[in-house]
């Protein structure tokens, strides 16, 4: 099964010249998602997680179903003010301007083993700042885990350091 | 094993006088969210549904996890312009002001037997409106299922006429 055919470019989302992948055909068909689990899991050699780390809100999709076959926990990182516990926050580059994520304080234990998951790698920026809440918390980050990797924005070389993983390259 | 012991109350959010049902730590708990995805699936009698629509973005969850285990397709509702490709969209109405949500406007073929789910039915004004979005692309709900009520919001009352289904009851 080619997983990239249920993937769908939409043209100047969310600007003009820009082609967006679009996962929700893949997310309609039961079996391309069972093989984009599969996939996932296939990644992580030692399966010993203590968490996977889900970025919202795309990374929350395939974060819970990996979570689930890796038999560990989900914790969700999120946009400012949406989780209602106590939380630690990274703000980070974007393009023009910054932009700020949240982790709840007591998601993660020193030492715990967790994966970054996110829908797409583009630049890195997302994942790099995820990867500093799941450090500053005492966690280690054993991999960042992508559906999509958009080779052309090099953000292998913004995670450098970290064993990065993808199942779909473009 | 008792799920309701793995939501957290926070007093006063997201506003003072709110008690807010964290289900961060259920998230994080294999065991907890294996038993929950269970009992939603046991809600469900005949299992021949075509698709889960899950509400962003604490729907995405559950909804994602059930749809797999029904062996069906998910489908995102969403806030407005997170949709890449072409929607049609609901607004209705909240305390104060009004809100919309958008679903791809191909997510959904006619005849298509479909559970919404999102994770808390409060006041059920958000649910009634996806209703009304999946009604307008011609697919029938089946089911309105949630992870947890909260009854003195009666939001039963305002899904009249829909199969209602909770898990954890407030």
């Amino acid at each position: 099964m080619d997983l990239s055919s249920y993937i769908r470019n939409v043209n100047n989302f969310p600007k003009p010249g820009i082609v967006f992948k679009d996962i929700t055909p893949l997310l309609k068909d039961p079996k391309a998602v069972n093989q984009a689990v599969a996939q996932l899991y296939h990644l992580t050699e030692k399966k010993n997680v203590d968490l996977v780390v889900g970025i919202e809100s795309r990374g929350f999709f395939f974060g819970t179903l990996l979570a689930q076959k890796l038999n560990c926990g989900f914790v969700p990182v999120r946009k400012p003010n949406k989780l209602p516990y106590a939380t630690v926050s990274e703000t980070y580059a974007l393009e023009y301007g910054n932009d700020t994520l949240e982790i709840h304080k007591d998601a993660i234990q020193k030492g715990d083993k967790v994966i970054v998951h996110d829908d797409v790698l583009a630049t890195g920026g997302t994942a790099l700042a995820v990867c500093k809440l799941v450090e500053k918390l005492g966690g280690e980050v054993v991999q960042c885990n992508f559906l999509m990797e958009l080779s052309f924005l090099e953000g292998r070389k913004k995670l450098s350091g970290h064993n990065v993983q993808t199942i779909i390259k473009y």
